[in-house]
Parts: structure tokens; C-alpha cells; sequence
């Protein structure tokens, strides 16, 4: 199935009903396995709903949000299971990524077996203290962006969306260079997915991390959008919406400059405000 | 910490900068203990990121969600940790929850360990078999309501959420009954957390299945909103914005009415529209 499916609706305007089709957004579960390319079978690593599309983007994104994957070599090969008995649906619903030794150590390591929802982006941790990084250094990257530079991203990000995700049916997230150009943009369900996604492309491509960038998303910024922004190396976080109070502190202890309710020419700076020129 | 925090930010307006209080929504993990009111050590069931306020009641729903608590009497009390070495911050994000040892035997059989996001309602569900139940009897609850009073719900919703979750920071859950009134309202930063806390007050008044009630959330419904709903026997689910495609299988499978763009006396319906008269 692809991202988007049709469904007949009851349609009612005022008094007056009608038998309409309609347009949704996808919403499937991805389970990913690990196999080492050294030995072993491949294992069940995490189950997220996610919308189909760019799962091996999504799923490198995932391993290197969660620690899985440290670098571009960590990541030997994707593929779907080949047994024949397994039906076609649920092949398409199971991606298996071959790692190097390290990695499937770590993943071991990690391995939880749980089914993350669409937001979901910190599954797998075990205590409080592990939310907020403490061992971590601060960004330091030199970028610095102009207000006026900020305001032109959010229609930027509109005219680039698909229509159905404009109706709100999706989540957007976008790379943009330090002069504003959009390099990148992924949909999903899921914010975190589309953050994944977004830097699952970036390293397979091998081009992380991204210091000269500024991320861009179409929801709220909760802390798992800022803690996957810092470990992808970008220093500038935008959203229109509102940020959370532990995204801003995250932002503060992790050197990333965190812009909340960019629209209409308006944007508040939530940490690190040096990085914007007014 | 209670629901909103008081920040410092940078507000630029076109080319003006100032600096100004702002108030973000607070989003800290909250860890849920299970003791058995018999016998043994309480253990760590889950921790999930919360917007602070109605913990015993979101806790209650979660339980009740996942599948722990059956029923009202499986709940004996609620405590925090009194271990006075334990930091008073903490403590404050801590929940310990004595429950009947059938309840604390299908925790610990549900065990995960994990955190999950805010937005993050089914951690713990091992394959994807069990995202779609199959062995449960739908709902054949006989409640009927019109358009119009389906029309009314948004506005009254607005009204009731505080100013700040109109600002888009929170989002609500909230239940009317079959003649629109609101029975309650709760809010959270996870659109899940507010449905857990909503149903986690009926549960703990021991007024569960809501068989002739409205839900209504003010975000997008996936499919973890329509499992919670059935599983507080509630018929019709109601959202002002899109359904994911697999929020309308559930609903389909389980005799849910789901509704969604409720907005502008005008809505969707996407499953069993019986229900909605127009």
C-alpha cells in the first residue's frame, strides 16, 4: 500500500448528506530487523507505525537516533524477506538491514520488541535519567541565519508538502541550507518519522553531520525532534508551532538553537539566540 | 512542576527583537510502579512523557489501556515514593500503583521497560498481529445522535480547554454524553496521555463502559484513540481533523462510529455511520 489510501465517507454539510470518496493518510506498522553481516539469523529490533514510504530512509534514520548505527559504515545493506511463505502485505511491512558487527551488538543490546506509535521517538530508554544527555558536548557550529531568512521558510515548506499533507493529514519535516534553499523534505504520520526520514536520507548519502543546516518542522518541537536535530549535527531548529519545556531544555544543555511559532513574520528564539540576526 | 512553564524568549516581529516571557506546556517522564496489593517489591512498569497534573488518572487509563487493569477493584491505591532519599523533583515524577495480583501478573507479563513518546499509545505489543484485534465482539451500543449536535461539540470544546491549549501547546480529550453535554475534559502535550487521563476518571469513578457517550479530541484520531474508545465501550469518536487509514480499519472491525473534519457544521463520517443522523 502506498501513502495514501481512498475510503467512501458519509459527507455531511449542514442537513445535506452525500456518499463521497475521500483521501487518508496511511498508517502501518514497520518491523525492522537487524542481521550482522558477520553471522547470526536476523532479530525482531522495533515495530513503529509509520506511513509507507521511504521505510529504508526511516529506518536508517531510526537505527541512528536510537545509537544502532553510529556512521555510514555501520549500514552494510537493506532488503525485504525472500520467504516465499510469508504473504506479500506483510513482507512489505518488514524491512531487515544488515549491519556491521558493532552495531548488532549495540542493538542487541538495545533490542526492546515493542511497537512504537507514530509520535513516538524515545522507546527503549529505561529511566528518567537517560531523557536529557548529561556526557554530551554542545554544538558549536558557526552558522548564522537572519530573521528574514526564517520567515520565508514555512512557505517555502507549504508549496513543497503534498496537498494532503497541507490538509493536516501528515507531518512534514525539511533540511534547509543556511541560505534557505530547501535541500530535502519527508512526510509521515508521525513527526518522528519524518525527522527520521529526513536524516536517514542524509546518511545513507554519508553526508552527516549537517552543520551548515537548519531543520525545519511542520508540527510542535518535543525534545525527541531537538535530541535527533543534535545528534545529526544541525544547529538551528525551526517550528510553527510551540516547542515543549523539555525540548527547550534540551535545546539549552545541547547547543541547538530552538525558533518556535514561526509564521506571519513572527518567530520566538526558545535557546541559543546568538545564532539569529534580527 | 505543574502544567505550564515560564520561559524567557526572543521575540522578533519583521525586523524588531525584544525579550519576553512566554509559557510553554511542561513535558517530563512520568514512571509508573506496580506493586501487588499481596506480596513482592513494586517494579517499574512504564515510563511516559506527561504533561504534569491528573497522574493518577492518566496512570489509571494507561493501565486500563494496555490491558493491566480489567476493572475498577484491580486498582487499590495510589502512592508516591517515601523514601526521603529519593530527590523531591523525582518523586513528583513518580507514580506507584497497588493493583489485585491478577493485575500485577498481567504487568509483569506486559513488562517493557521503556519509555514511550507523549504521542506513544501502543509500546508493548510485541507483532503486528496484535495492532488489530481480532477477537473482540464490536460494539453494539445503541446510541443514536444528530449532525447538529455533533456540530456543537468543537465550539464547546474550545471554550472548556484552557488558553493556552488553544494556542496549540496542548491537546484535549474530552466526553460529552448523548445529549452534548460535557461530562469532562482533560488535556496533556500527548494527544494518548489526554485520552488516558479522560478514561482514567471514569475508571477510577467506576463508571466504565461509557456505552452512551462522545469522544472528542481536538487533534488528529489514529488508531490508538479508536482502541482506547472501545475499550471504554465508547460508540462514537469524534476529531476535528483527519483519521489515519488504520484508525478506520479499527473502527470498522470494532463497531466504532468514527468521525472526522468535524469543523464549520460540516464532518466525515468513516465508519458505521448509522449512528449519525443528519
Amino acid at each position: 500500500m502506498g501513502p495514501i489510501d481512498r475510503v467512501r465517507v458519509r459527507a455531511l454539510e449542514g442537513g445535506t448528506a452525500i456518499e463521497r470518496e475521500d483521501v487518508l493518510a496511511v498508517e502501518e506498522p514497520l518491523e525492522i530487523r537487524i542481521r550482522s553481516e558477520e553471522r547470526g539469523p536476523p532479530f525482531s529490533f522495533v515495530t513503529t507505525m509509520r506511513t509507507p514510504g521511504n521505510d529504508e530512509e526511516l529506518a536508517a534514520g531510526l537505527l541512528f537516533a536510537e545509537g544502532v548505527l553510529d556512521c555510514r559504515n555501520d549500514l552494510i545493506a537493506f532488503q525485504r524477506p525472500t520467504d516465499p511463505r510469508i504473504d506479500s502485505e506483510l513482507r512489505a511491512n518488514v524491512l531487515i538491514a544488515t549491519v556491521s558487527p558493532g552495531a548488532s551488538t549495540r542493538a542487541s543490546r538495545l533490542q526492546r520488541g515493542t511497537v512504537m506509535g507514530s509520535a513516538c521517538g524515545v522507546c527503549g530508554k529505561t529511566s528518567i535519567e537517560n531523557v536529557i544527555p548529561s556526557d554530551h558536548p554542545p554544538l558549536n557550529a558557526a552558522l548564522r541565519v537572519s530573521a528574514d531568512l526564517l520567515y520565508g521558510l514555512p512557505e517555502t515548506l507549504r508549496k513543497r508538502q503534498s496537498i494532503f499533507a497541507e490538509t493536516g493529514g501528515l507531518h512534514a519535516a525539511a533540511l534547509f541550507s543556511a541560505r534557505g534553499e530547501l535541500r530535502e523534505i519527508r512526510e509521515d504520520i508521525g513527526r518522528h518519522n519524518a525527522t527520521d526520514k529526513l536524516f536517514g536520507t542524509f546518511l545513507v548519502r554519508d553526508e552527516l553531520p549537517l552543520s551548515d543546516s537548519i531543520l525545519m518542522v511542520s508540527g510542535r518541537a518535543g525534545f525527541e525532534i531537538v535530541q535527533k536535530a543534535y545528534a545529526a549535527g544541525v544547529p538551528v531548529v525551526a517550528s510553527i508551532s510551540a516547542p515543549s519545556s523539555l525540548a527547550v531544555e534540551l535545546a539549552q544543555a545541547t547547543g541547538v538553537t530552538l525558533v518556535g511559532f514561526l509564521r506571519e513574520r513572527r518567530l520566538n528564539v526558545y535557546a541559543n539566540p546568538e545564532r539569529v540576526g534580527s
